[in-house]
């Protein structure tokens, strides 16, 4: 449970810090970042918010272009990002960049070469809140968003975490990767061909089987060029109809699957999981 | 005067778009961005904030990492954000990251090889207001602000230019180019050795020799690793109380020279320039 400081800067009256540690559910060395804002003291500690990027990305994709510390200082939550797969030279990886290597897509990996390594799912549900709460001065109250691959990791880490999380969101998340193209190439490599074992890692499947637990609000761009190839919301919202599952799905003009578009409505999320949080 | 568009994004419900045109003042196809907030229309045309970028940077760091975009749509101000230095494989280059490309300084080279291409004092001045005015919903009415070299060029540009700014700001400038290893280099290169000619663009000279104008706003942050070698805001302060200009330096605590500084105190700046632009 050792970390170790690599990065320090305040911001917002808060600190934004990467650490590096080594991860046993990822059997490497891993980076994360966390934002503390101003109110989190050992006394008072706060709630944390985990944000889980997208393909490609690393711990810095969001801390450095999301523009969320100024409602997360004026909140007093945390915000923790870790990187989007494990690392390393030893580390499978392809030549695209939708595998492999900044592709951990959330999930526990059964398949060779992959499963030495990629089990971002056990990585993400339990030895990184592990460690963050032992480090930080946070509560263990949490909630979880992310990012299109991201989001589809903090929908399906939700929905299957009920009693861990508050509260979910995301932003253009791969809503039903089963049925679109990076989903389906990333499953059959690091779960299998068998198509049964691909349905606990899709929010649409899991929100077919039973109602959500949790309240859950997503965005997404009308003008995002992988909405209708890669992401279909619109089956997320089919799905969750199923059962009456608390489900916002806001569809917003104009708005692509770029930073500047999370930067947009990042502190109306931030605002919703505080509801949950702070309650 | 043609320019090229080759991105946008939606952000606050204005839009940030990246242009490429070929610059006559640099002899070279420059690339720059710009924001225009929501009430940007042609019956409507907004004030601009010209910002400066400090050394390596490109027209894209202050767009992606300075979280400007809610303050600005809110005020109904634009942002403009040039390049640092000329571009392309025949202009003249250093192979440090403090000299040539991507440090042009924001003055104009009298020394081979930098004359033929590095004229950013001209770009900064005329050439780009130009371009922006005929191109986008803005008025004429302007300001201008940076970071670190980028503080510098607003300093100077604004000091030498009252007439066409409104109101000058700058985060972590490079006070006293002429008395700093970065300042001394470059205007070594570009300059050449006679330091009479320095004096043009050294914002604490400028400041000694008559009273500034226009207002301006500094912030500092006391934990930047630049501050006593390569920044000296008291030099500025000091040169600044000689002819009682209205210059204001907040130092603060704790605060790096990263972006993580700059997205901190942002708006206070965008509401700092609205005063004069909007009044």
């Amino acid at each position: 449970m050792t970390i170790e400081n690599i990065s320090q800067a305040k911001v917002f009256g808060g600190w934004h810090k990467q650490y590096t540690h080594e991860s046993q559910s990822l059997n490497c060395s891993m980076r994360f970042a966390i934002y503390l804002p101003p109110s989190a003291t050992p006394a008072t500690p706060v709630p944390v918010v985990y944000w889980l990027s997208g393909l490609t990305c690393t711990d810095e994709n969001f801390m450095q272009k999301a523009g969320a510390f100024r409602a997360a200082a004026e909140l007093g939550i945390a915000i923790v990002a870790p990187d989007t797969s494990p690392r390393g030279e030893d580390v499978a990886d392809d030549e695209n960049y939708d595998l492999g290597k900044g592709a951990g897509f959330y999930l526990n990996a059964t398949q060779a070469p992959w499963n030495t390594h990629y089990r971002m799912y056990d990585y993400i549900v339990d030895e990184l809140p592990a460690l963050i709460e032992a480090n930080f001065p946070v509560s263990s109250r949490k909630s979880i968003s992310g990012h299109s691959m991201g989001g589809h990791g903090a929908l399906t880490i939700g929905l299957k975490n009920s009693d861990r999380y508050r509260s979910i969101s995301a932003f253009s998340p791969i809503s039903n990767p089963m049925q679109c193209p990076w989903g389906q190439k990333a499953f059959a490599a690091y779960l299998g061909k068998s198509v049964e074992s691909w349905k606990a890692y899709d929010a649409s499947e899991l929100l077919k089987q039973h109602m959500a637990k949790l309240p859950m609000l997503v965005d997404q761009g009308d003008a995002d060029n992988f909405l209708h190839e890669q992401l279909k919301p619109e089956t997320l919202v089919h799905a969750a109809q199923l059962h009456n599952s608390d489900l916002t799905l806001r569809m917003q003009p104009g708005y692509d699957h770029s930073y500047y578009f999370i930067s947009s409505f990042i502190e109306e999320h931030l605002r919703f999981h505080a509801k949950y949080l702070l309650a």
